[in-house]
């Protein structure tokens, strides 16, 4: 196991205050030895395709030399992917990279970030590391984005919203995220870490308007968290704007290569995604048979939500090798985020929790 | 050919004005097509160790996961080759990364930054890129660091010095690093990109000074620039406070792999590294019998110092497919960077420089 603590020593008198005071993103817990079932940080269950592998194994010689600094030819595959043009698109170490990217470009320590809460966890961080003032507004009972939101966010530079959202599984539809858009003045970035497991995302925004952003990582649906590509598009005055905050080669030849290859077999990564939405609806079943509210997931995990802490429910399937996800705040103490595995994975997890609920173990029911 | 031109269109307003203002780093140019000799960016000329290359075919399935946050094996891996306790180091995606990170950790826009130069041009960027009060005093002619550093970088927060330093390629002895470390309240790091190629460097400073930082790429003696590997080595409680601003996830499974196999095959780096040098002498001194003065580089790289502008001589040793590196600053108008290459293409190069001054094209005889 490799436990991430965030209980740290005494701080570096180099470090400025501000960063002192970060506690930092705690990423889920990455067990080095095998055996475990693995629902933790929603990774794909299923491998990368044959041809990503084949594509590593003819990387050769050139391995020397610098690659692409705008990531080419894998930001020209990113753009038409997404049918933009390549000045439309930056390729970035993971959309992480990205998102820091965009958060000091654009935020810094005299702006505004705004947020619907509770979200991926990493947005407070880089609020918190630039200095910048963040508005945070809950989202509604059903995860629906309250209209106090756009009112909140009316003079943020920056919105950041994760749709589908993480850890709920929800989704806001690209038409409230038009009226979003429509309705602050600054810029909306979409992060679609987990679009290609929804019905539709907000792709066709950017035709209309001129400030919104899109994240989208390989990630999940290319199953390629292991090989850190993502991509963020938007107006090409901004993308060009931000290039000098980009490490000038931040993407390896390695990755130029996997993400190729990713993108040159849509039909794998497509089938995953199909087979994934539909253990995900089993899952959400059997959830809400054992007694969990589960909200309507589009992403590749759902968020089962019971009647007391969940830390206990957390613990036990731990103890029998289950790795799933448990946030220490008031509105998620009672729940888990649970990424969606094989069949096989998703049934072992319900019976566990269907004898942990049997025996009292502080359960949903 | 891959123009990186720093000519902008009209800035977004959603950026800081102070990112607005960014010129950005113009790395050197990338062809795409074979048959050039690419002099220019100061890559390897011989490819990486096969077990890298092996390592990398190895890879599989596991694609589909994270990597460790902090890099491991490769972090301990570095940590042994350095003498060091993991904890005194981050593995970044290239060293730019790390040194992106440093600067915004320790600096930020109320804080002071302090280079001699001229040196990589990155730093300039990054302290623009934060804001930084950015103090500069020139090298000596002999290239030597001033007294007069010690005195401007007293009160800095950081020090940055590329130690080989680029474009000139000399070494500030560690002696003389010391010196200025006990002169400055904050930080020093000694960016050794290089140090594989020179006598000796600064790893011994960490022992007894508590400001020194160094970092160490893998992108030119482990002939692994497409992989993006750095490291920074420094104190724990510096190293542990800096790591919130780095991305969870930042170095790859691929450059993890890569990275260890590379480590594994120190006697692969070490013979390039001896060849390098070997070729080096005798490029410096068929540059000195050319009427260049070449300054005494321990890198993988030679500056020649003309007598007038030497962009006339970059163009025509393009026009031969030569691609070496001119900088357009007063210091360096009349100087041409030059990456040690193979024997083969050192001839070819000295062949054609000599040929350029026989028919007058503005050379240093």
């Amino acid at each position: 196991m490799s436990p991430r603590s965030t209980v740290r020593g005494p701080r570096s008198g180099f470090l400025r205050p501000e960063v002192a005071r970060l506690p930092g993103y705690s990423p889920g817990e990455q067990p080095s030895d095998p055996g475990w079932v693995k629902l933790n940080t929603n990774e794909n269950p299923y491998p990368p395709s044959p041809r990503v592998l084949e594509a590593l194994r003819a990387v050769g010689p050139d391995l020397r030399l610098y690659p692409h600094p705008d990531a080419e030819p894998l930001r020209g595959r990113i753009a038409a992917f997404l049918g933009l043009s390549p000045e439309r698109v930056m390729v970035g170490n993971g959309s992480d990279e990205l998102l820091s990217i965009l958060v000091r470009g654009t935020v810094g320590s005299d702006g505004g970030l705004a947020i619907p809460t509770p979200t991926y966890t990493l947005y407070e961080t880089l609020a918190a590391s630039t200095g910048a003032r963040l508005s945070q507004v809950p989202f509604a009972a059903d995860w629906s984005l309250p209209e106090a939101f756009d009112r909140a966010a009316s003079r943020a530079r920056l919105v950041l919203l994760a749709n589908p959202n993480s850890p709920s599984g929800t989704v806001v539809p690209a038409e409230r995220v038009e009226v979003l858009a429509r309705a602050v003045r600054g810029l909306v970035a979409v992060d679609e870490a987990y679009v290609d497991f929804a019905e539709r995302g907000c792709r066709e925004l950017l035709d209309r308007l001129p400030n919104v952003v899109l994240l989208r990582s390989f990630s999940k649906s290319f199953s390629l968290a292991g090989a850190r590509i993502g991509a963020l598009a938007g107006p090409a005055d901004l993308v060009a704007g931000l290039r000098p905050l980009k490490d000038s080669y931040n993407v390896s030849r390695l990755a130029i290569a996997a993400g190729v290859a990713a993108l040159e077999d849509l039909a794998w990564m497509r089938r995953n995604a199909d087979r994934i939405r539909a253990t995900r609806e089993r899952l959400s079943a059997g959830l809400r048979a054992l007694g969990f509210e589960v909200p309507p997931s589009q992403a590749n995990f759902v968020l089962a939500i019971g009647r007391a802490d969940a830390r206990p429910i957390h613990e036990a399937l731990k103890a029998k090798r289950i790795l799933v996800r448990h946030f220490d705040s008031p509105r998620l103490r009672d729940a888990l985020r649970i990424t969606v595995g094989t069949d096989e994975e998703t049934d072992r997890l319900l019976a566990e929790l269907e004898r942990i609920g049997r025996v009292g173990g502080g359960g949903a029911a």
